[in-house]
């Protein structure tokens, strides 16, 4: 430890969290003061190895020699946290990287969130760390905190409880809204991270690093924007599959990812692209700080259920009924008892009792009959989960319901339980219990339901197979597309004609009607007859969006006049209603039968990288938004035919109303190589094969619109 | 008070919340039994009536004299709460009213939720008290509380605080879970009800009574279900305009409402009528207990806004941030800033602080600052209501904040505000000083807009006119339609024929694509050549659903020879393919120009009463769901515009890509007079007009299929 690191990003994580020796630089003795508090929280949170304040101006603070900078400290420093105004710290880094201090946190203000002038000295600082391989958390932050080292390195009020979950926050008001609530609740944590300016070491190191510490069961984060998009997926797709990763990503509004830009100077990806980024990286997303909460402490308590099949004890109707609303509401299903749990049940119930799914004991159940209901029930093996409810009864008391249900789940540890005791002071005790013993009471049955459901949905996106490479096919021509893109560039466009944009997928393999620039008519006769008839003919210029409506398609062409009447046609309303607009020529497609119509689409997003859409396609995308979307990246079949089942376009697919059903693979492979294509060319901006139409062997994509920059 | 009641259904409650004098029948002497708690309950809760207790084997209870029997009581009895068992219940009651007794709460439980032989007790109690004139609370209920009497007439173990809250329930545990929570929480309530089996009193009952008392200022239910559907909709709307309905209705999954009904038997209608009736009704539907809890606060201490405009005031980004999504996840609008308030702003906050919304007045803010932040923008004329949060600051003392805000709002005292204080223990003054002015303080910013958001929409709704008796046309022929339907029953047939239900639609002024029944060929030539060319034919049989899948219809007809062909062609193919059913005809339809598809349609909700249906037709129906629901009842042209709005169709009406808007008057018109259709003929269980094709002038039903009872 302390030992100079690699300058690999983010392998000094290690020496971050359990650093050799702290020096607080811009410590100070006024109370009130950052670097006083920061001082004594180091020294409060029982750090145990040497601790080190630098100000030139101070002889000795909290006891402990003062340094007048990191340089005249005798010994090696592993973790310098620096407190000093702004215009000092790029200095104070300096030395710190000459004196070989390895880590540090940055919590001084005023870089990049301050404007132009902030986010240059923000550069200079990272450019330091960079020559000097230092890694930095922040600057603006609050600091970091590890209970197990124990560290609190921070100027936090308070400091946790030692505990399992890991928790990251890109907002410091935040990290102390959230201390407080854990403190009052007797939640615990493993690591408290501000991210501040992520300016270094962002969300990805710490989620990476969390998820390799043994200390750390959950890895919580508020975050208002990622910084390395395209790595993201794949890390934090490593991360979950060690331990859940439960995310509230703000921003998701308009307005709101206006104030999350003015706020940390966050460039928001769209939250269309965070939602399916992460659910492709098999991160939980809280929709709310309250069901970040919720989850959090399901997840750093209970077990992932093998299903989603909810059982629901209850001793009162009102609250089961709301709780089954839930489940059904947050996509579990109720489970269904074997004969021989009904059987049981009905032995130690009351003939009113319901003994089917949610069991109602009734309200003047003893905690002994509430106990044996919930062994029953428990023990079904077509129960994932149970739901235990309880409001307050006028017979029983529920500090023994408690310590009933915790007897009994431990002989089903591999099952989660979760409650809610409705009651006030009246639960009280009971609810202490429950939470003392690992078993989450929540407020209401509805929370309840909902943190369950976050852990059926963690245990769902695990048995998926991870983020790979994507699908992959060997017979594309990559040197083709190149000269294409190469041809289009060098003629000064960006958007590709027709002709050449169903070039460049017949060199991915995609399906696409044959389609022919003609310049003169004569061409145009000859490119229709080596098609065969009939034709469409379509005006080509970049610059004419809706060819239609200046006179610039004609279809169901069905001989050699016919397409020369068609052409000059063609021209001459094109010229009439658009005189100025340039003019490429004609291109003539062969007129491929009619079917039912798909859209496959490609979107980039800033921090993700290409997404890819499909849905219904036609005159309806606009209309219905029947589509489902996915990244490019790492795109399996698998996921494809997941990204398919998730839209109404997939029940045509599979034969609406009687008809027969369509070429679904050919659907999905066509979406599969789209993937690849703008994998393998990044300049690709924009790209809709809108109608794809899909016949029962075979799909044809009949109008490709492709944008490259 | 203590008179007998009028007879008339509910007039009676000013007597049940404010008897001359109570009986406890089946009072004991021993604690814990439900018939000492009662009589305990209404001793402690400072009752100033008399009391008699009832019970033949005692003398005397708690100090007061015991009566055999209330025949025996010397004085008038104006409430007498029964607790005595199932089995004695009847006789009891008949003893009641032979009393002269007005008003019954019976908590016995053992009726209609225990069975057959229960409702068979259930319905005779009902029908004792209809005898009798008396009304009754229950049975199988909790009993009732009125704080402004005051009374405790239930076997609750707590009495709420007095307040303005009127709250019923149908289910006894949830009122005992939620005054456990109000206690807690210091909230208020006039009137506390458990409605239990609702035999007599029922939730309409309740709600017209706490409309009319000016004690409650909100009403807040929990229900399973609604009684009687078609008066809710019309009574709670206008209890609804005198003050805030929120309720949540339970049960709104298949699983759930199988859970109702085995709780109390009820029969719950469909989730999405009660939707919609709700809505029709200007009532808010919570969808958890939460929610009802956060409007409850919300409801009962601040004004409805003028519109839905909402600034935040924060010291910290990432709540602001999370709030401004919340915002917009809700509904609401970010308001924005007159030019005045922005320089008044930028006046009294440091320069990093963000001035617009949401106002950051950064993390280092003196309540002072905070205070004037408040003050400007909630004087801003373009701001409806304000949202204050604050995380644990570092310099500022979060009491004094809380403080300032209930200064400054004082002099806007029409503008709602709504805070989200967090930081547990840190905050904890501040937000007891905010609750105890009236302004609530929310766990989480999510929910301090959530709460706001039922303010506006209640304020929204209640802008609307008031249920009418919905648009009626005049031009309306009910002695026709009755005919038709006579013919149709006479013919011992509930399916009506295309031409019958063409005709039943003419009648009602909704234009059909004529169409006649041809027995014989030459009549189906003759009705083709008055209808003129072309036609289709259609083979006309009830039973047949799919008529083009057995060959039975025939398009694009041009002339008579055509029309001759098809009608044979279509009886050879009918009989072919289904040689047993009958066949009553072919009918003839003129064919009608293309356009855009269409449906109104109508299904009949057991508690609601007919729904009226309207979306995308064709074949899209069942595929897209692109539909809007609202009871036939009362539907306005206004009603029917906004349910128009709600659908993508309703694009399609305003004309999509460029082609021309369609005739969405015409549409709208059809609506109503479908909704007039039905309402005037509660026989008619099923209508479909589907398509219904829209031009640009005018509109045309292509397929009516209606089903009579």
């Amino acid at each position: 430890m302390g030992g100079r690191p690699s300058g690999r990003r983010g392998s000094a994580l290690e020496h971050l969290f359990h650093p050799s020796s702290v020096a607080v630089i811009g410590a100070s003795k006024t109370e009130g003061k950052i670097g006083h508090a920061i001082l004594k929280n180091v020294l409060d949170s029982g750090y145990r190895g040497p601790v080190y304040p630098v100000n030139p101006k101070e002889e000795e603070i909290l006891g402990l020699k003062c340094y007048p900078s990191v340089a005249a400290v005798p010994e090696p420093v592993g973790l310098a946290v620096v407190a000093v105004p702004a215009k000092a710290a790029l200095t104070v880094v300096r030395e710190c990287g000459e004196a070989g201090v390895p880590c540090l946190v940055v919590v001084t203000a005023g870089f990049r969130e301050v404007g132009k002038e902030g986010l240059a000295l923000e550069k200079d600082l990272v450019e330091t760390c960079r020559r000097y391989g230092m890694t930095m958390v922040g600057p603006n932050c609050l600091g970091i905190m590890g209970t197990h080292t124990p560290l609190n390195a921070s100027f936090s009020a308070g400091f946790p409880h030692r505990g399992d979950i890991a928790f990251l926050s890109q907002s410091g008001a935040l990290c102390a809204a959230i201390l407080d609530w854990s403190l009052e609740r007797g939640i615990g944590f493993s690591k408290f991270v501000s991210l501040g300016n992520k300016a270094v070491l962002d969300e990805l190191d710490f989620i990476r690093d969390a998820a390799e510490d043994d200390y750390s069961k959950v890895i919580l984060g508020y975050i208002e924007d990622v910084k390395r998009g395209e790595e993201f997926v794949d890390e934090a797709s490593r991360a979950a599959r060690k331990k859940p990763v439960v995310i509230i990503k703000s921003g998701t509004s308009q307005a709101g990812a206006k104030a999350a830009s003015s706020h940390t100077g966050a460039l928001a990806g769209s939250d269309l692209a965070y939602d399916v980024a992460f659910r492709q990286a098999g991160i939980i997303r809280a929709a709310t700080m309250e069901e970040l909460f919720d989850y959090a402490t399901a997840f750093a308590t209970q077990p992932i259920p093998k299903g989603r099949r909810v059982a629901i004890v209850t001793n009162s109707g009102g609250p089961g009924i709301i709780a089954t609303d839930q489940v059904e509401a947050r996509g579990l299903t109720m489970a269904g008892f074997s004969k021989k749990t009904l059987e049981e049940l009905r032995g130690v119930l009351p003939p009113a009792a319901n003994i089917y799914n949610p069991v109602d004991v009734l309200g003047d159940a003893t905690a002994e009959v509430y106990r044996n209901a919930f062994r029953l029930v428990l023990a079904d093996p077509g129960v994932d989960a149970v739901v235990c409810l309880l409001t307050r009864p006028a017979g029983i008391d529920p500090a023994e319901v408690a310590r009933g249900i915790i007897e009994e789940r431990k002989r089903f540890p591999a099952k989660p339980v979760v409650a809610a005791f409705l009651g006030g002071e009246n639960v009280r005790e009971a609810n202490e219990i429950l939470e003392q013993a690992g078993l989450p009471s929540y407020e209401f049955p509805e929370r309840a339901v909902m943190a369950l459901s976050g852990l059926v949905r963690y245990g769902e996106l695990m048995k998926r197979p991870p983020v790979g490479r994507g699908a992959v096919f060997d017979d594309v021509d990559r040197d083709k597309v190149r000269e294409i893109f190469a041809a289009v560039k060098s003629k000064r466009r960006l958007v590709l004609l027709g002709s050449e944009a169903h070039r460049v997928a017949e060199a991915y393999g995609i399906p696409a009607a044959p389609i022919d620039l003609a310049v003169r008519v004569s061409e145009a006769v000859e490119t229709a007859d080596r098609l065969g008839y009939p034709v469409v003919l379509k005006v080509a210029s970049p610059k004419i969006t809706h060819k239609s409506d200046v006179g610039g398609v004609k279809v169901g062409l069905e001989d050699a006049a016919a397409v020369r009447e068609g052409f000059l046609g063609i021209l001459e309303s094109v010229h009439r209603v658009l005189p100025q607009v340039p003019v490429e020529g004609v291109e003539v497609q062969k007129m491929m039968p009619g079917g039912t119509e798909f859209i496959v689409g490609v979107s980039r997003d800033v921090q993700f990288g290409p997404l890819v859409m499909f849905g219904l396609g036609g005159i309806w995308v606009n209309l219905i938004k029947d589509v489902s979307f996915r990244l490019a990246k790492g795109l399996t079949m698998d996921e494809i035919e997941r990204m398919i089942l998730e839209t109404k376009a997939n029940t045509l697919l599979r034969g609406y109303r009687g008809r027969p059903p369509l070429d679904a693979a050919a659907v999905a492979e066509t979406i599969a190589r789209v993937a690849q294509l703008v994998r393998d060319f990044p300049e690709i901006s924009e790209l809709d094969i809108n109608p794809l139409v899909a016949y029962e062997k075979g799909v044809c994509a009949l109008d490709v619109k492709m944008t490259i920059s």
